[in-house]
């Protein structure tokens, strides 16, 4: 019954899918499985901090008492325990949040994507970070909006910069604490400044927040969602303060909203796994998170101040970078005439591999910039590795 | 910090979010879940036949030896031993079919959002069976396609019917077996015919079959894939021969296109659940399904049979239903001047629930119809619901 020598397709593919690429970091973490090679290119938390014990019990326990709920088809907007305990742990002294404006997502990139996807139309202005987080400029990238890039700083995005370009626009989007890729935070002052001109502007404004939780010094700084739950759409996740191969985050927003999002997540995937949302649930609803949180700020805490001795120690002075709060980044910006994208070859003929900076830019990239990852690697390996960056910049200068 | 009386925000919706709506099956759904309904609405599978003990020794299995991996992040194609099992179950003695031809994805209605997402222009011609599934309706409008209802029979599309109107059509979506929601199955010599078709036509033919493997009398009829691998995409499931809350399926194409869906696919979510991936792997490896899925065909087609029983003899004479081979599903035709969403009003105020058939037409709805599902509905429930709505259909003849 098989075609005799059927013509090949010949594909026609959409608009859209001509603007798609291939991660330029997670095709650099292919060539990276190379155990020799010393790597600050992933993105991937330690899977030293994964609680895979509590995960196994709890799988066990939901099962064994729920298992053909667990196992079944459930809601498009979510487990509701889950949501609710969610709420709950974003709610403030004067800023409630409800269960209803939180979607359940197999993982927050999908709210990138479900959130352009209800925004954007072909053209349509978005204002973003410079750099920017490169998952969202892909995710975005789809819908084939028109990037603006807004002036920033070592705090972030400059308010006062959207005056003059945020006329029109369908979002902005921002990741206050410690980005990725630059390891930043935005104080305090300016997120309210933030708050208050997307309010002023009719601005919808994105804080996605998968790091917020891994401060090394203290509570992180209070969350542009609580100064204004009627213009701010909250993004969150598991993996970074469980583990993330289980795909699992969320999306907070104003319940119109909500209702769109909800919509077009039904017509994506239908749902996220029931059995997933219940496990977490399971696992974080009597408050381990209080107590496991904390181990994984020491751990990347010590481990980025290990790579920040060895890049003062090892780096040409004419070399700079950012000393992280928090999360899981630290950004270097090298002398102008080096390109990373050049660098990164010779680095990893030399078993070490980071990310170049340029894909983390929606308009005008330096390619001066680079990213690196601390937490997988141990403290040994970061200063070996940054050593062997080191002299291969200092052969350049 | 928290802002005083901002002004809401006017929310901007994109063109495409303005053709998202609330799935009318689930919204039904809602109202069921009261337990004193007889719901013949739902789509979901038996819950009698999800196998919970060994999805829970699974989990515990694979978290216990290799928990650290189960839990990080993974490859946006998929775990590997995973699309190997797939690609080897899909082969047959001359046509086979390559791991690298497998993309997984969070549950077989991704499949649909991607597949449209990098083939689908706004108005691009799409080819559609009379009626099709909804939730494939649902998945392709968001991109805002010219859909055309092929004509279709007892046995599903006609071939000879694509002659005049698939010029310039980007796309043909079909269920072949025990469709959703009609329960029909298209004959082998039509399946040729339709394969053969689409190959001189150069036209990408999908082959959705989440359905299967539910076959009541013997091997289901062989699969489009296995006569064309260069020209038909193949959608697969677990979620109707192991469980659905677990969100995993996958997507069967040749490489040029895989290419592209895995880019969409790394844009909208990054990656299916690696841990899922690893636990349905460590289930179905050893030829569980083998003796696992006749004890669903054998539930459904029992349960089918009582339905079908009942038809004979509680509906009015005047009405048609057809007599499903496999699946999950019946579909009945009424008098022309009953309306069954008309009907569905009355039959939730008599405690029994179905889906009318008008949205799952792309094109003109033929309002008489209406989609009935057996599978969770114990054998005397049955027939109460489907005495008490035959009396109401009489009641308007």
């Amino acid at each position: 019954m098989k075609l005799e020598n059927p013509a090949p397709i010949q594909w026609h593919f959409s608009q859209r899918a001509q603007q798609l690429q291939s991660s330029v970091i997670r095709d650099i973490l292919k060539v990276t499985v190379n155990p020799d090679i010393i790597s600050f290119a992933g993105g991937l938390p330690s899977p030293e901090t994964f609680p895979v014990e509590r995960m196994r019990a709890a799988h066990d326990a939901v099962l064994s008492r729920v298992g053909k709920v667990a196992l079944q088809y459930g809601p498009s907007d979510g487990y509701a325990p889950l949501r609710e305990w969610i709420a709950g742990s974003l709610s403030t002294s004067d800023s409630t949040i409800l269960p209803e404006q939180v979607l359940m997502l197999s993982g927050s990139q999908q709210g990138l994507d479900l959130i352009a996807k209800v925004l954007i139309d072909e053209g349509s202005k978005v204002l973003v970070e410079t750099p920017s987080y490169l998952g969202a400029l892909q995710a975005f990238s789809v819908y084939r909006p028109n990037f603006v890039s807004v002036a920033s700083d070592d705090g972030g995005m400059l308010p006062e910069a959207l005056e003059g370009v945020a006329d029109g626009a369908r979002l902005l989007y921002s990741l206050p604490n410690f980005q990725n890729p630059t390891g930043r935070t935005m104080p305090l002052e300016r997120r309210i400044a933030l708050v208050e001109t997307c309010a002023r502007l009719g601005l919808p404004l994105i804080e996605d927040n998968p790091y917020g939780d891994l401060s090394y010094r203290g509570e992180p700084l209070p969350k542009m969602l609580n100064m204004n739950p009627h213009g701010v759409i909250y993004m969150g996740s598991f993996s970074k303060v469980l583990t993330p191969g289980i795909r699992l985050g969320y999306v907070v927003a104003p319940v119109a909203l909500i209702a769109k999002l909800e919509q077009a997540k039904q017509a994506a995937d239908l749902h996220t796994a029931q059995l997933t949302q219940m496990v977490v649930h399971e696992v974080v609803k009597d408050g381990f998170l209080d107590e496991h949180v904390p181990t994984i700020r020491k751990l990347y805490a010590d481990q980025c101040q290990v790579m920040l001795d060895a890049l003062q120690e090892f780096f040409p002075k004419s070399a700079t970078w950012t000393r992280p709060a928090g999360g899981m980044f630290i950004w270097v910006t090298l002398p102008k005439h080096i390109d990373s994208m050049e660098l990164l070859k010779e680095a990893v003929q030399q078993n070490v591999a980071f990310v170049p900076g340029a894909p983390f830019y929606a308009n005008e990239p330096a390619h001066n910039t680079l990213r690196l990852s601390f937490v997988t690697v141990p403290p040994e390996k970061i200063r070996q590795g940054v050593a062997t960056l080191g002299k291969l910049i200092a052969s350049k200068l």
